[in-house]
């Protein structure tokens, strides 16, 4: 059982500006590389390559993939192109292949979050929400599911049981899920494990109808500043599904993420396609 | 004057996947070419690039652009390459150039939109606002302002009053605009114009504080549905602004676009860079 760290390791391949990935069967969704993993990966790959800057950018401060191919759980191979390295931020092109079929491309403009910075001005509070004693754990087998979320087995994920009519047969209709976040072994949160929390939860589409994998078209996450150390509030909304009657729909999720400190700490939003059961 | 469709016009260029544009002085702010107007130039090189395809691809379903440098009026060269085609979506990568100085990098995934597709669920209603002829007209010189936004001249921008009172001097802290769009000349709004109009509107940190221009860093828009003729709604939030008493801020704005019919049609999110007057 690979922890995250081990899991998104990378290594310097044979030129500059490759590294080599082994995408870890732990961090899946029914046998599919979570999205969020993958641009944790691209994000380790981009920060090592841009580690010979005199002003180091090792944090993602925006990302965005689109996603190509799915690929295997096993060895990827992730490149690097530096664009742009400018004082404050640098900017790079990843993408992940294997055997040369390309998996994802996303573009990352790294930086460096300064402990210092105060929000100037917020307005999004972190949900109201049980506290975690008060939550459901979530584990990779969810009850009544005829499929395993791999991932879940590796964080502590509690749900707000308000949004969890779906576990009985009884969707409330509301297109949002809240939980607390933390990783299985500890690892405390950072702005690179941060990309995954934005796309840890499950689809906010099963608080209307249940379906099996949802497989992310586009993910953009934006790293708003250091986190706290401690667990995470994570939220999930969907804003339309468009489609899906039948056949597969589009479906947009929003994903926020504050801090045990309360602060807002990343922001996400991902397209991603979802066939629900007849 | 150029209409939006000749300012975004691309001309094939020496090899495949290279197409010419020309940036227009009219589609700025305060002399800088605006972000969304940008992407819209991308959008289109990269339907032409696809226009061979068996199943053609002209609309973006998801777009996502950094900005590396902030290009001039005048020619631009524009790269795209194609990563892969399948049969419904196709993903290409576009970037824009001047005279050899990276500008801009977009990752597109690109598609047909259905006219036929329906909602299947919604959570996102649009905003009650006064009509058209009750909100307040926009042009290049709001009121007050010692620079001009050339862009607000091509378009009919109307601004509900509600959240106007920045331009007496007065924010009001909302975070929050709300517009009726339209092209001056009555262009109707399609996919790729929608790339342009998530991002038209004032910045929302104009209700918190005043700044000058707000460069976007990142700007990412999914294009939902193909929008019915007829007026726009438009509504831009900002949800953090980080930093920014001291030197630059960095604040997200998600901005939302629903047609005539009530649609919601286009949903983007940008990172941005602002500074407050002191």
């Amino acid at each position: 059982m690979a922890g995250f760290e081990e899991a998104t390791k990378v290594e310097a391949g044979a030129d500059s500006g490759t590294f080599t990935a082994r995408i870890d069967p732990q961090w899946t969704v029914i046998g599919n590389p979570n999205g969020g993993y993958l641009l944790a990966i691209l994000a380790r790959a981009a920060a090592t390559a841009l580690d010979d800057l005199d002003h180091p950018h090792p944090h993602p401060l925006a990302a965005s993939a689109h996603f190509l191919a799915t690929p295997a759980v096993g060895p990827a191979t992730v490149t690097v192109e530096r664009m742009r390295s400018g004082r404050t931020v640098s900017q790079v092109r990843a993408r992940l292949s294997q055997d040369g079929r390309h998996c994802m491309e996303a573009v990352l403009t790294m930086g460096r979050l300064d402990p210092a910075t105060e929000p100037y001005w917020f307005g999004d509070p972190p949900p109201a929400m049980p506290g975690p004693e008060d939550c459901v754990h979530v584990g990779a087998q969810p009850p009544g599911a005829d499929f395993r979320v791999e991932m879940h087995d590796v964080v502590d994920l509690r749900l707000d049981p308000a949004g969890l009519g779906y576990l009985a047969g009884k969707p409330d209709g509301s297109g949002e899920l809240r939980a607390w976040f933390g990783f299985a072994d500890d690892l405390p949160p950072d702005p690179v494990n941060l990309l995954f929390v934005a796309d840890a939860l499950p689809p906010a589409s099963l608080t209307i109808n249940p379906s099996g994998w949802v497989p992310t078209l586009e993910l953009t996450v934006y790293v708003r500043a250091l986190p706290a150390p401690g667990r995470l509030r994570v939220r999930q909304r969907t804003r339309l599904i468009q489609g899906g009657q039948h056949g597969p729909g589009v479906m947009d999720e929003v994903c926020d993420v504050w801090d045990s400190l309360g602060r807002l700490v990343a922001q996400a939003t991902q397209l991603a396609s979802v066939r629900f059961q007849a």
